[in-house]
């Protein structure tokens, strides 16, 4: 669906949506279970009372065999195409470290090293060193050195080695080459500009002279003596809810990184607490002011990155038994998928796709018994890509005008 | 998915994938038969054991309703847009006749016909003179004639009055006209460059000449006394499964035509005799050698064409009777699967989507009981266009990156 046949469409409206993710929910058999899956296994009551009301289907993030990023796969069911609405990983790293992102930014992902007297990289990543150590290193980076020409720059102490640098100011562009050998046993490139324009031009003068002004600050200091950067992107400007779907959209998310993804969407990122409890609660507390509420469960995905099936079971169960609240708001559509499968066998996201439910008046009632993988196979929705999600939220909220007379 | 994306995902691994194609495969539901299709009546124990921890599904090879030749059919499958890449009628008839392509080469379909004295063609065919007589004049046509200007000229004879014509040298292109009314009752054509080219031109002047010269070798035969030349075109230059995907790609094919366009596609093509047994023998052979093979099996697709019902069933159980020593090898990704479907009671190729069969550790077990249309159409793979297919081998291979952070 081209998103400006879609958008032409979009029609004003009082009714609500939810969308939540569990994020990394999709999931495989687990021999090791009968065969079951997490969604299988689980105890869900609540959710089972709605499903034979309910549309299921299958969501594919990207495309077969493609396994997302998370930035990729949240676009995605925010109804951009994953393919062509690329988030740099600088952009990506900024959000997930909970930096606020202005547009016109430059970010970038970049490492403390260990350089020798010949200006040779000979550690990428100087020893590993510990977290605290890198927050006290940012904080001398920091101190006294908060412009290059113009240019903000704004850092933010990371993992172990890792930091973000934010380059903020007028005239910077994302097409800047590493400042990064990308092995050891050579010395640090100089960023140059990938196009031929002064605001890439500017911005690798800016990358050069913030590597030059921390080797200075840097120096005595051992093993983290020099910096990296790479992944140089400009925070995209994409149309938001608003203008493409005329959505008041909110964004109830813990972790930073999606709630960077849904702040670029154009989304109002609301306090929130860990729990799903805490984050229906919070959408009750501004329900009427939000026509689209976004609200990213944590917990799925990190228990499938451990392998840990009992503990994806759980994040299942608490979030069912949270539901009550969220559906006691009766919103015009619900719906609840993933941004991507996180199977407990892989311990990784993969490409498999995602069940998804909606529910809403006229969606269709499938019959179904329960939610998970086998039964969204056999779902009214099908399978659809990730992105056309939200093109069946609108018309169940209401919000299409019909195509042509 | 745009082909660039997952190329730039494609990695490196060790892991083994198999393609079985039994070409032609999917098939109808005979109402003579009880509704069974040779799938279903066939008896696969072999097959059988495995399935329940498959993943099934059906492909599309071309679109909805487009019922595909061989070609389009085998480069879908080759992980190639069948309706990007083009492969000329000509080079597919010389890859058919076993003819080996070069780079650059331009390849036409031919055909003997009979010309009056007013250079009229008075018969297309030539009365559908015999294979042996065409092998005489095909024969005649070689004699001292290798070269016209600097290109080399090979033929080689065909079924009945039809031969194969290949253009060899340099600067040639295909897009040229045909030398060939295409009915009764007109002159031969002159051909000419359907581009402003010299190499189309170039073309054009060498089938002309060759048009030319055959009509004087035949002076006194009859009826065969011309030839007609159509479907020019040149061997493409496809990006091969090496560059592409990052494997050693090897071809396990007894005919020709599947042998060529697996060359097309980069593979390399091995010796092998006529049966599954051959052909599996063959893989076990050259294993350590190659991470992809490619294994043809033709009696499913000869066995359709002749509405043969009985025959696509002992081809399929031939196939299962040979299947253990396939599995003993333990491919990482087992796909079986055809590339199109072929039903008896059509008796041709079709448009319907053909089941497909993908084992792998993580491919996700259906617990379907057996591979057949009706089970596939259940499958967690859902409908895919075959193109797709390598997306879904390589991603269960472990040989694909997570798109995005």
């Amino acid at each position: 669906m081209r998103p400006s046949v879609l958008e032409s469409l979009a029609l004003e409206a009082t009714t609500k949506i939810v969308l939540l993710v569990l994020d990394g929910v999709g999931d495989l058999p687990d021999p090791v279970r009968g065969g079951q899956t997490p969604l299988e296994a689980a105890r869900t009551p609540n959710l089972d009372a709605i499903v034979p009301a309910s549309a299921l289907g299958r969501l594919q993030p990207v495309a077969p065999g493609i396994t997302p990023g998370s930035g990729p796969g949240h676009l995605a069911l925010f109804g951009y195409d994953p393919l062509e609405t690329v988030v740099g990983r600088g952009v990506l790293e900024a959000l997930g470290a909970g930096v606020r992102l202005e547009r016109g930014d430059v970010a970038a992902r970049a490492n403390f090293c260990t350089v020798d007297g010949a200006g040779v990289v000979t550690d990428r990543r100087a020893g590993r060193i510990r977290s605290e150590e890198c927050a006290r290193l940012v904080g001398a980076l920091r101190a006294g050195a908060e412009r290059i020409e113009d240019v903000e720059i704004v850092l933010e102490p990371g993992m172990g080695h890792r930091f973000v640098a934010v380059l903020r100011g007028a005239g910077l562009a994302g097409d800047v080459s590493d400042a990064d050998p990308h092995k050891e046993g050579k010395p640090v490139p100089v960023a140059h500009a990938l196009a031929a324009s002064p605001s890439a031009e500017k911005t690798a003068r800016v990358v050069n002279a913030f590597v030059a002004r921390a080797r200075e600050k840097l120096r005595g200091e051992q093993p983290a003596n020099g910096v990296l950067l790479r992944g140089l992107s400009a925070r995209p400007g994409l149309p938001g809810y608003r203008e493409r779907f005329k959505l008041r959209a909110a964004a109830l998310a813990a972790y930073p990184m999606y709630r960077g993804v849904a702040e670029l969407a154009g989304m109002e990122v609301l306090p929130v607490g860990e729990t799903p409890a805490d984050a229906f609660a919070a959408a009750a507390k501004r329900w009427r002011e939000f026509d689209y509420f976004f609200i990213h469960v944590k917990g799925t995905d990190m228990a499938g990155e451990d392998g840990n099936f009992g503990a994806k079971v759980e994040t299942i169960e608490t979030v069912d038994r949270a539901l009550p609240a969220l559906l006691a708001l009766e919103p015009d559509v619900l719906c609840v998928t993933g941004d991507h499968s996180t199977p407990v066998p892989a311990r990784a996201h993969t490409w498999h796709p995602v069940p998804a439910l909606v529910r809403a008046s006229l969606c269709g009632a499938d019959g179904a018994a329960r939610f998970h993988e086998r039964a969204a196979r056999a779902g009214s929705l099908g399978v659809l890509p990730s992105r056309d999600l939200i093109a069946i939220l609108l018309a169940n909220a209401g919000r299409l005008d019909k195509y042509g007379a």
